[in-house]
């Protein structure tokens, strides 16, 4: 089968001829890809920054951690996944039988991988994964629609869903950067709850995007925007702030942007979470962490995309033109829309 | 009657002879004071910290925020209360109308004020209050031993409140800090859970009494705490940190302490916490903020201490005294005691 | 001024002139009345089925405790509403100072009255009652499009508003009876949740509305109801049953619609619960009691309502015309519309 | 091996000699069993009263369905458990890939299994069971010592840990019937809230036991019950009630007992529920269903056993001598104390 695979960092992945992964484990899956999302980790891991945290597998190894297809063969201790039925891959398969796993909490699980990060992905035409990642989908929806919902969406979906409980009638939620993220966050927002939802960006054309799938105010990211997010929530801020950015300042302009009593949720990353103790208990404010969502997250996630209450852009390559793929991603050329590998 | 009043920043107060409060405002509540708790904010306030801050009232004014005793006359407006009863004053009368009093989170109201701060306090005979802020307690507990449960305990009463859910069996609870709050804490989490309690200090006789009103484990804070904890917690550090101390590092230890998945609570203050958004996401952790706490937190901890679950260690001095327990507190005499004015 | 009043049981109200309500306690408004909703509770009041349970004030007294208008003055303790604001009453003034008003709970309060049952109503140009009932809405709002919800919406309102933690993407929620409050639980069903809205009447034209109004699927309550919910659910039925009709079998059919850990909502009532315990902990169900709702809760619906995300068809009449209204009502001439009086 | 086998209803099984179970499936896990709890079910299985509800398995096989020992041998796909580890057996095997068993809801997972009811139990010298059944403990407790916990405790624990979030200082917990599950009630109760506990029994000596180990209050069951248990709740009942009896009248007890606003949890069974609507609703009551208990709960229970939290009276009998413990306990002569049967 032909596969992306990354040889020597710095250097561009090839298409290249393997053998198609077997079936070793009892609860291994095998999975035909229809699908696999390319997103700026994969730009990352070719220029070796994952390498550098000792974060990845050794050279040389598949690209593709956001995958979606069909099933294709089963070990013998599954039951519940039969050839042919349509799945999306939670991103990190986990063992199990830990005490986070026993309470749904897989991210946590010490055991769980990573393929496309730390084992072979899904930039092939197969697949090999763990039983336990393997989320069945609607067979209407098309894997190449939804791949790119297996971690970015995911991650988006898990934060939403943790906020919601405060999100009632009267509330709002901020949601900091508007690109791939935050434009499933909205839409998630959208679907389950009624607060008003402020999308903060620096850009002009995301903003507008993001007020057409459900945002209802836009403010520009132009050194005003703390003043005037505090202007739409009588002065205050907002109960919730989804920051997808993490970096750059936004990480400082979201606490700003916090209500008294209210939640700052940090999900990008790259910037320091600086405030003084005096700051977080005279106004009884919290910081949330979030990593990446549940297996049920992703299910979840999957009902909201058969409805058609979640969408992405997408732009779809053939696995053989995935160069061409991650020059228009590096290059720009790819607002809004997430580009997918598709094999042939 | 008289009254500890504040007349000049550094000076002293002094114990002088003013005119009882009298009701006003159908409301209003005067309480025979039966105990007033002297804090280290008290010495704060003469030395002017708070006026620096524009936070107290104009001078001179009775100090005074923690306070207990006998209702003595109410407002035509208080159906409720009746001379006689025995009380403590959460320290905060809220306005009963906004979205936060409605919904029971005193603190958050916007138009609270706090006697002994920002108008006259209870060290004196006689105090005025509003009505929402006079919990009746059981008769059978006297004022002088739990005045200074009315902010110090409420505030650790709170913190450790929103905490339990997550201290369940096989969990643990970390207290920074066994002064007075965190002594509190401790008796608070051994009432409301069955974690697993670890005290750090610096001070191995506040261990030492930790260890005894229900703590599980002292590790002293000499360098090797973080280790020391980790080690008593399978390596990953604690569910709950509760950080009473707030500046010194315990507000970086505080986070260093905290599991994957697990909450540090903020209470202490001085210090800034500083975290690198990937450190908050990649273990998703949190940053909880804590402010005093509602006027049913209070009406609570009244429960455990007529049940005997939480008591305090206290040293009374006649009003007149006021200021022999302002130099015993000053000079370090009343270690794991606090100091309680009874007006004659 | 005109007012509605009850004098006889068994005889109709009659259209009277009697003195304005003047302010007597200190947190004491008056309000002018806009509009108030006739509902069939006013049927059974004047027939003295309220009489029998010893529940309603000594006649005469004025009808209506649906109400909504313009804040006319005020008692001396009431600082933060003004003559002019537009305002709806939450139906049950409550203390403001026991425990279950402390934690935001009103209709516990064991000290509330019920304007238009225990004491004066709203029928009439102007209603006295506590400043604790008064919410203020956006001025925007008509008083006479949304009087109709203080009761009967607030219900719908609370109950879903509960359940809504249970309804993430992939459940349902059964809705029994598509009538006043039906109807307005599935607008907030659709605005604070993506559940799939299952609508049971026996009345097809009022499933077609409910469709209309965000309903996924409407069911005929013809006999093959359960069996219906039932294939609309993967054979199991509904992780919530919001029951509105409570009796004629609605409540047996209720639980039958239940899926294995869900819960049943009663909120009509007339029929009798009856499930055998082998049934209750084979399956973990429940069965959740709900009652009216709280301020909070009527001030987060008056939000939707703000949002235009929960309207109500009305018909109004002048005040003079009440009588018309009631007979309307009771000859079945106002199907999935509410009256409402509005004073000359 | 010998193992205790029924070969006709309504006869007393016998021991028999047996072939060792084998590891099959690559999750098979066999278990040396160190103590299997004897329990009423048992009995009901001999006299052929499940048979009639077509729920136990085809005769002959091994009774036992509260298991604990040492893992003895593990399938090819178990990497977490190793002959030695000291375990007890989660009652029911289930799936681990359904949404129940992914949210940790194991008791509703579709696809589970039930050792000693429907396969063969663990009253032998070995069981085979799934490996998500498996819970690893301290090795410091002994099998025979905690094995009765394995089914009644986790019943009791799950009740208790799903109620105590509403068992703050100052509320009420009444527990319905002071035998085996009401004493790990009683201790877990103690262990995870500072609630007021009401115990409620016809027998004066299980009363007497349970204070010495928790209770604050005994109530005879002798008529009065009810209104001494309003007596003691302030005259309005507990927030939350615990009918571990189920039939009788206890059922209805229940109800009488339970505080507006409050919590009646089901887990007896026997008898109806039988309430008029307009009584769930006007005090906004629930009724709770209780399903055995999940893994993680078990793994709690456990923690708290190890911490000598919770413990249990046992009587030992060697496996061949099963029909004295089965007459022992059919004759009475078991009070307060579960039979163990230990294979030699």
């Amino acid at each position: 089968m032909q596969a992306l695979r990354l040889h020597r960092y710095n250097e561009r992945p090839t298409v290249d001829e393997i053998e198609e992964p077997k079936v070793e484990d009892p609860l291994d899956v095998i999975v035909k890809i229809g699908g696999a999302g390319l997103c700026r980790t994969d730009i990352h891991l070719y220029l070796g920054q994952w390498h550098e945290l000792d974060a990845d597998a050794p050279l040389p190894y598949t690209l593709g951690h956001e995958n979606a297809g069909w099933v294709h063969e089963v070990g013998s201790a599954v039951t519940h996944l039969h050839p042919g039925d349509t799945v999306i891959m939670h991103p990190r398969p986990s063992c199990g039988f830990c005490f986070y796993c026993r309470g749904g909490n897989d991210m946590h699980c010490p055991h769980g991988f990573f393929p496309g990060l730390t084992t072979d992905g899904g930039m092939a035409h197969f697949l090999k994964t763990g039983a336990r990642a393997v989320v069945p989908i609607d067979p209407n929806l098309q894997p190449a629609d939804v791949a790119a919902l297996a971690d970015a969406g995911l991650t988006a979906y898990h934060a939403v869903r943790k906020a919601a409980p405060d999100l009632y009638p009267g509330t709002s939620a901020v949601v900091i950067g508007a690109g791939g993220l935050g434009h499933i966050a909205i839409q998630v927002l959208r679907a389950l709850s009624p607060t008003t939802i402020i999308v903060v960006d620096r850009n002009p054309k995301a903003i507008e995007v993001a007020k057409q799938i459900g945002a209802d105010h836009g403010v520009e990211a132009d050194g005003s925007h703390i003043d005037k997010v505090k202007e739409l929530t009588d002065g205050n801020g907002a109960e919730v702030v989804l920051d997808f950015v993490g970096e750059l300042g936004a990480e400082k302009d979201a606490w700003q942007m916090t209500r008294p009593n209210g939640s700052h949720y940090v999900i990008g990353y790259g910037g320091t979470i600086e405030i003084p103790a005096i700051d977080v208990i005279s106004t009884e404010r919290n910081v949330v962490g979030n990593l990446v969502g549940t297996y049920n997250d992703l299910a979840e996630l999957m009902v909201l995309a058969a409805q058609g209450k979640v969408t992405l852009h997408t732009k779809t390559y053939p696995l053989e033109a995935a160069n061409d793929a991650i020059t228009d991603l590096d290059e720009g050329r790819l607002p809004g829309a997430r580009a997918i590998l598709i094999p042939s």
